[in-house]
Parts: C-alpha cells; sequence; structure tokens
C-alpha cells in the first residue's frame, strides 16, 4: 500500500465526461489499495475566461482581486471531482487552499507556498477519504486567496506530496511520459522509464514542456518521486511500464540513486529560433557582465546560452549570448542604448540558431561525451556556433537548417533508438 | 450622510460592461459622502451553467460539493466589481463569505445565516473603503462553503445591512419598484413611493416577484429599510422619487410607522392557473386538516388557500383548497391514495382559478374594505368562488377568465389610478 498524490491538469478535466474518466484513475489505484489525494487545475479554457474578465474590468487591477477570481476556477473542478468520486462509492470531499489550509506568502499572482498543514489530510487519508484539493492556490498571511502563476498546479501537488509525505507524486496530463527526444522530430524516441530530477530539470528548461520547472524544483528538494503519465490511457487496462514490463506506465522522475543502470545520455532536446549576439573587445572589467544582463533583464528579455571567454590580452574580451528570435532586435537596441555604461568595440549577430543538447546525470562519471557528440555532429557536416556545459548537460548552437539532422544523429549515437532506455 | 448597503443582482452584473455601469451607481453614493457596501449575485447565466455541470456530475451529488462548485459565481463578480470600483477611484475589496465571516447553519444548499461579524466590514466602511461582499453564502461550522437557496443574495444583503447598522439597504433589480398592480395587466398601474414590509410580505407572496420573501421577512425583523430601484437607470442622472419630488427613486419598503398617509389598498396582485379541490363531508376529527395537508406536503404540493367552514351538524365540515393547475391531478390522486386516513363522502374540484388579492395595512383601521371589494366584484358581474383574509390582504378565487377585469376594476375603486400614491 503506497500513499499517492495525483494531480490532473486542465485538458485532462476539460468537461465532466473527462472529470469522470480522470476519476476511474483514481478509483483504480483507491481499489488496489492506496490512499490517495487529487490535486485539480481548473477546467481548461476557464481560467482565460476568467483572466479575460479581470482585463476587461480593468487592466490594471489590484493582484489580491485577480487571484479571487481567477482562483473560482479550480474550486468548481475540485467541487466536481468529489461529487464524480462519491458517486463511485469513494468517500471524497473537497478543499479549497483555504480550507487545507496551503499558506502562501502574499506574492498576488505568482505567491510561494510557506507552509502546509497536512493534519486534515493526514487524518483524512488515514481514514480511507480522498480527498480533492484546488491547485494554484492558497491563502496569505491576510486571510486573502492567492494563485502561484500559471503551472502552479504541479507545484501545488508536489508541495502536497511533501506535505502528507507520499511515496509518489502522479502527474496526469496530456503525453504518456518524457521522452528521449521529440518524437515529432526522430521516430524512434523513446519513452524513458525513468529519468533523474536533475536531467528533467535540464529537460524541463531545455523546451521539454512536459513538467513546471518549478515544481520539478521542489519535488527534487523533499525528494517527491513525479510520474508522468497520460490521463486519456484506458483506466482499466493493465498497467504496463514503458519498458514493456507490469508496473506504472509513464516516466518515473526520482533520485539518481533510484535509477540503476545510468544511461550515459537520457535525452537529446532542441531549441529553435536562438538568436545570437557578439560584442567583441568588451571592457573587462569587474561588473561588466551584470550590466549588460541586467540591462536586458530589465527590459524583460530572456537570456539563453551566455559564453565568455578568458580575456586574451587581460583587458577586453568576447560576450556571446543568445536570446530568441523574436527578441534580437530590442536586444541590439537596448545594448546600444546602454551607451556608456557597456563599454565595447563592436556588436555583431544574427538570427535562426538552433540549440541542442544532450543531457544525462553519466556524463558526470564518463569523459569525453562533449568531444564524441561534437564528433557525431562532425561526421554529418555540422558548423558548431557555441558550446555551454553543465554538469549533465552539454549544449550546442548550430545552424538552424541543421538542427533536426543534428537531434537524429546524437540520438542514434547514444544508443537512445532502442526500446527500454 | 448615511451608511447604505447595495445589493446588484445577476441581470445587473452578467457582464463586465454591466458591472461598470453598476459601479457608477456605487459611485454616485460615495460622491454624495454615503458609506457604501455592495452584495453582489453571480454573473446571470453563470449559477445555471454550474448548477447543470453539478448535475452531470451526479444527479445525487452532496450538498456541501453542490455549495463549493456553485458558490464560485459570486467569488467571480466580487473581485470583479471591486476591480472596476477601484479602477474608479473608490478604494474597494472583495470579500468571499468565508472571508467576512458570513456564519450560517450547515443546512448545505439552503442554510439560514446564523451570524455575521461585523468587525471588519464596519471598520472597511468607517475608513471610507467599499467592501463587496459575495452574495448568496456563506461559511458553516464545519468550514464549509454553504450557500444559502435561490435568490438568497437579497437575504445577504439584508443581513449585511442589519450587521453594520445599515441606514439603508438598496436593492437594484431589473424593475425599477413595486407597482400598485402589474403594469402589463393595467396600464395606470402606479409605482410606489413608500410600501410597508407586512405589505409587500403580501404582495411578495402573492406573485409581485420583486423581493424575495425572507429577505423582506428578515428586514422587517431587523427593521433594515429597503430600497427596490432599477441597475438599469442612468447612475448620473438627477435622482427622482416616484411621486416627481427630488429624491431617492425606486420603491422603500419600510416600517409602517414611516408611511405618513396610508393608503386603504396599496396594490391588487393577481396568481392565474389555481385549481380548488373541495372534500365534501369530511369527518370533524381533531386532526383531520393535518392529515390532509401533511399528505400533500409529503408530496411536494404547495397549497395556497385554505377554506373550511364551521361544521354544520357538528359532526362533518366541507375543505376546500388551492393548489397550482400543473399540480391538480396529482393532488387528487394523492388525497385519493391517502385512502381510510381521510375520511370524506365525496371529493370535486376544477382547474381555472385566478387568485385576486388586495393588500393594505390601512385594512387594519378601515372597516369594510372586504364587503367593498365583493361589492366592486359584483357590479362587473363577476362571481366569487372563495373568500380568504388575513389582516391586511383580502382574496378571492374567481374563473380566470375574469381575471384582468377584475384586478382593473378593484385598481380604479381603491383609487390606485392616480399618480402619486
Amino acid at each position: 500500500m503506497a500513499r499517492i498524490v495525483v494531480k490532473f491538469g486542465g485538458t485532462s478535466v476539460a468537461t465532466v465526461e473527462r472529470i469522470r474518466q480522470a476519476a476511474r484513475h483514481v478509483k483504480r489505484e483507491v481499489d488496489a489499495g492506496h490512499e490517495v489525494a487529487v490535486v485539480v487545475s481548473a477546467m481548461s479554457g476557464k481560467t482565460n475566461e476568467l483572466v479575460d474578465w479581470v482585463n476587461e474590468a480593468s487592466p490594471l487591477h489590484d493582484a489580491r482581486e485577480y487571484d479571487a477570481v481567477v482562483a473560482s476556477g479550480e474550486q468548481v473542478t475540485a467541487g466536481l471531482m468529489a461529487i464524480v468520486l462519491s458517486e463511485m462509492g469513494i468517500q471524497s470531499r473537497s478543499f479549497a487552499g483555504w480550507q487545507v489550509p496551503i499558506q502562501t506568502n502574499d506574492a498576488h499572482g505568482a505567491a510561494r507556498i510557506t507552509e502546509i498543514d497536512p493534519t486534515e489530510l493526514d487524518k483524512r487519508l488515514s481514514d480511507g477519504w480522498v480527498p480533492v484539493i484546488t491547485g494554484f492556490q492558497g491563502i496569505s498571511p491576510h486571510g486573502r486567496i492567492t494563485t502561484l502563476g500559471r503551472g502552479g498546479s504541479d507545484t501545488s501537488a508536489v508541495a502536497v506530496a511533501a506535505a502528507v509525505k507520499a511515496d509518489r507524486c502522479d502527474i496526469y496530463t496530456d503525453v504518456d511520459g518524457v521522452y528521449t527526444t521529440d518524437p515529432r522530430i526522430v521516430s524512434k524516441a523513446q519513452r524513458l522509464t525513468k529519468i533523474s530530477f536533475e536531467e528533467m530539470l535540464e529537460m524541463a528548461s531545455l523546451g521539454a514542456k512536459v513538467l513546471m520547472i518549478r515544481s520539478v524544483e521542489m519535488a527534487m528538494a523533499y525528494k517527491v518521486r513525479l510520474l508522468v503519465r497520460s490521463s486519456f490511457d484506458d483506466p482499466d487496462a493493465p498497467q504496463v511500464a514503458p519498458d514493456g514490463s507490469p508496473g506504472v506506465p509513464g516516466t518515473l522522475v526520482c533520485d539518481e540513486d533510484e535509477i540503476m543502470e545510468k544511461q550515459i545520455v537520457s535525452g537529446v532536446t532542441l531549441a529553435k529560433a536562438e538568436a545570437k549576439i557578439t560584442l567583441r573587445d568588451v571592457k573587462d572589467n569587474p561588473g561588466v557582465a551584470a550590466e549588460i544582463f541586467g540591462t536586458l533583464a530589465d527590459q524583460g528579455i530572456i537570456v539563453d546560452m551566455i559564453v565568455q571567454n578568458v580575456a586574451d590580452d587581460g583587458a577586453t574580451t568576447d560576450i556571446t549570448l543568445t536570446v530568441p528570435d523574436r527578441e534580437y532586435d530590442k536586444a541590439i537596441k537596448t545594448i546600444k542604448d546602454a551607451g556608456d555604461r557597456i563599454e565595447y568595440a563592436r556588436i555583431s549577430g544574427s538570427k535562426g540558431g538552433a540549440k541542442v543538447s544532450v543531457v544525462g546525470v553519466g556524463m558526470r562519471s564518463h569523459a569525453g561525451v562533449a568531444s564524441s557528440m561534437f564528433k557525431a555532429l562532425a561526421d554529418k557536416g555540422i558548423n558548431i556556433q557555441l558550446i555551454t556545459t553543465s554538469e549533465i548537460k552539454t549544449s550546442v548552437l548550430i545552424d538552424e537548417q541543421y538542427a533536426e539532422l543534428a537531434v537524429r544523429a546524437l540520438h542514434t549515437y547514444y544508443g537512445l533508438d532502442k526500446k527500454g532506455v
């Protein structure tokens, strides 16, 4: 018997019929003897409707009122889910964030969870009840309703799982797991059975939009095992793991220690439409990088890759950064407008780059991953423009036209084409 | 300077544009130096959408979950109203029922307000804030969201007005006041400047569907003066009373003492499609009436008029009652099915009756109102089938085809055709 928190996203609860389908997944787990708590998002489309009304009421609205309005969406789903579960013979009741309570700070619209009182949930779970909790929201120190910002329901689910010491947090979504790469690019992309938190973080931030980064960070911090699985599977079909063995379907995101056979590389990710900007002969003073990136951040420009070489002559250096193609012109203008605050000789750049990354905790213990990656790309005649590395990830910027070729080549090179990775 | 609670119904807040119009009424009162609290219903149509979802989820749903889902509608309107008011430069914030808190019993779906803590609202009002409170809902002793049942927002408004000791509770609705009779029947129907609580109660229960009976009862009990007025009036136009003098538009429902010149009759009401059922020679035993009406109530049949004469021979009596036409067959069957429990000789009846009533506190001090009413009807050749009376009301059942003729005749007879009654 395990204790499981299951979370359903907006598309999984878009209609009462979908809620019923989701509830059958819950029932399967309850019937298997598990203790289950449910976290729900708003019905898909509802949050947008509410946000539109708020903006129509006033573009400059009080964030606390925004939260009061928008949080109503999850309240509806939680009540409906509790009703459907009860009809299936499962003892269930809904909890709004303030009823648990899920305490947050008062950063309305983007609040952070500060504490969850597990007492009531714990008692209900032990008594065989299925509590249904509104995702995405909590209550501020001043007793006002807060929301956690878009995608906050994943975070709610992980936080609840941590609070009630759940064995697992199942994220039901519209994909059936985490893949080695984008199946639209590489037809042989394989669903992973397990992936470490660190890898998932790199995958998530590199464009595998399965989980919100914030929820993965929290899961890693509190050691909450996450299972990514599809809510559209037949709830009553035999449960089969991605490698074909009986077990939980979907991809388990867990501590590295739980993964016996570590792949050197777990996945290959791709982000297109990356523009590079190079500043030549930047005065190599302390604070120069802070000045450049602070100026860009002030304009809301999100910088991705950053490369700076050691200054050759000890006085100037070259700095290259990448931004989304659509931000290219604005970024160039922002840097030029900064005037004397950033001293450099020349600025140049171009749009149309693609960032290809290989991710894997195995890299830590395997030397030469980077060089083998460069070789694999060279074999296909692909020129590398930029390189950045982290402990478990190596990324290169290449010309966008070679993006898919590069991904396929690396996917094959690291042995990810075969089933059961 | 007065303290006013204003309430907007569903049609008055059906869109953000309507909410803005409603807010301008609030602003006018604030600008006039009044302290104003607002109570809102859900956007018209929203409650039905939520109720439909609940019923789709399960026809046999937990009433507590029904309440959690359905109460979300007012939460949305309250937030939007607070945003719109803030944009107009008025300090405002929303309060959900549980935030005030508005304490209720735990009769979910039809809860009764037990207590309202005025502390926070009082403080906000004194500080010049406009609190916006969700109508229709509260919090149970177990910390669950409750709803008051359909039309409960009027009751919420009156309860809030009583709690904060408001000078007046303004009910903004889609009609501009209370009329002497239905203007669709009598073109000369006049809008009343004032009407007493007692009269309003009789008018409300007799089909003038302007205010929920329950809210009028509460207003009478707590001496909360109610103003019924239209939310579709131009908020910035000069304020003119129904009699043409400057003052508050709409009809004030207040204590009898506040009404200087008491009309003998304040209004004429009509309810059509009333069926009468007569039981002949009913055994005149104690409990026989309880048996008949208990049996009907068990079947959910709402009885309107009840007439019982003194038993002629001391052993049997005739009892006549009226029910809506659509309940006629069911009522007859229910009584017949009761078998020995109700002893009577014969049962008869017919559909197609109309109940016409004259209402007025002046009746108390004026003898002969009933007889003059009967004479007025006789003059038009209208036969009276049944008569019931209360202290301030006389009702007769007549053939439905004479209904409008009777109403017009009585309206003229009691001098209600002239302006400024």
